[in-house]
């Protein structure tokens, strides 16, 4: 026996977010339909709406449903200076952390020739073409600091080197308020070879 | 800054699940927006459906999108039995341990004045009117062992006894393959002053 077909439909529906098993997704179901209808009525709607009208902004590329994201509109940002992330979640982090007043670039995702996620897939020719304005004097690569994001951030290093803007990366090192303890190996030893003049207080 | 509205909204809507707070939200929204629009946009169209269609049985009142569930359509199930639970979940949880071949009636909760929750709200009125019908010999009261599950199951003996059916509650005890050490002693009393005579093997 199991539930009526509609219930096994949306529990199986529910198993596409992401970390969501048969027992949460079971438990999610019965919360929506036994204690929070309403709350389940909304979310079908905003999600419907939101799968159907959010799209990519024009220039920056991230998640919005304006042509323009808000950043993008915004004439208080420096053209100067352009961060290229993978997400626009490591966006909003950028954000969040503070100090960056430049604009941003989002590729959604990284190269992948494995997967045939190619340059066009993550919007190369569109970041080339933003660079070939000639406002941009420094490309911060913010890819993730894994194979597969140092991988992008040469091919991207590359590509628009050509166009005489200064390139730079993240800094590497070991993150601030850990114990070293705890800190990986590869990511000491970079922080090892990287190492900076004591400054003092 | 943060995402635009709409994407801000979905975020929101999302943490009507069980368990998800901002950051799962954010997550599950970036899944759905970056992976998985496909997948959003079926969730979002058999939620609605759901919410909309799933109602009651009109006899056991277990969820379904049918007048009458399929176990209370089966005509192989035996009608002398009754066993009432507070979940849906609950009366799946007792199909799936196997054995049982009576019918169910389905709470939706427990006694609660408290919150306003009385007789009717749980359905006891219609509880009582299957009873009355004289087919059924024994009711099984699986509510929740919890104080609220208790009091609940003593409320339907006193409101259903002068029907004269039998009546029975799960047995308490310790859980099958558990280790003493890691029983509650609420338990362990109840399954120490309850114990049986030793049948060997």
């Amino acid at each position: 026996m199991s539930f009526s077909p509609l219930v096994e439909q949306l529990m199986d529906a529910l198993r596409v977010l992401p970390g969501v098993g048969p027992r949460t997704a079971q438990r999610m179901a019965m919360h929506l339909l036994e204690r929070n209808r309403e709350g389940g009525e909304r979310l079908a709607g905003v999600l419907r709406e939101a799968v159907e009208r959010v799209g990519y902004c024009q220039r920056c590329r991230t998640l919005t449903e304006e042509p323009l994201c808000t950043l993008c509109q915004s004439p208080r940002r420096d053209d100067r200076l352009l961060c290229v992330v993978e997400s626009p979640a490591d966006m909003l982090a950028m954000e969040e952390a503070g100090g960056y007043q430049g604009r941003y670039f989002v590729l959604h995702g990284h190269l992948s020739p494995l997967d045939g996620i190619g340059p066009e897939d993550i919007g190369l020719d569109q970041l080339e073409a933003i660079i070939a304005e000639g406002k941009v004097e420094e490309v911060v690569l913010a890819t993730n600091p894994t194979v597969e994001g140092e991988a992008t951030a040469h091919y991207i290093a590359t590509q628009i080197e050509a166009h005489g803007a200064r390139l730079s990366r993240l800094a590497y090192g070991v993150p601030m308020g850990g114990e070293l303890e705890y800190v990986d190996g590869g990511t000491l030893s970079r922080a090892f070879s990287g190492r900076l003049p004591f400054a003092g207080e």
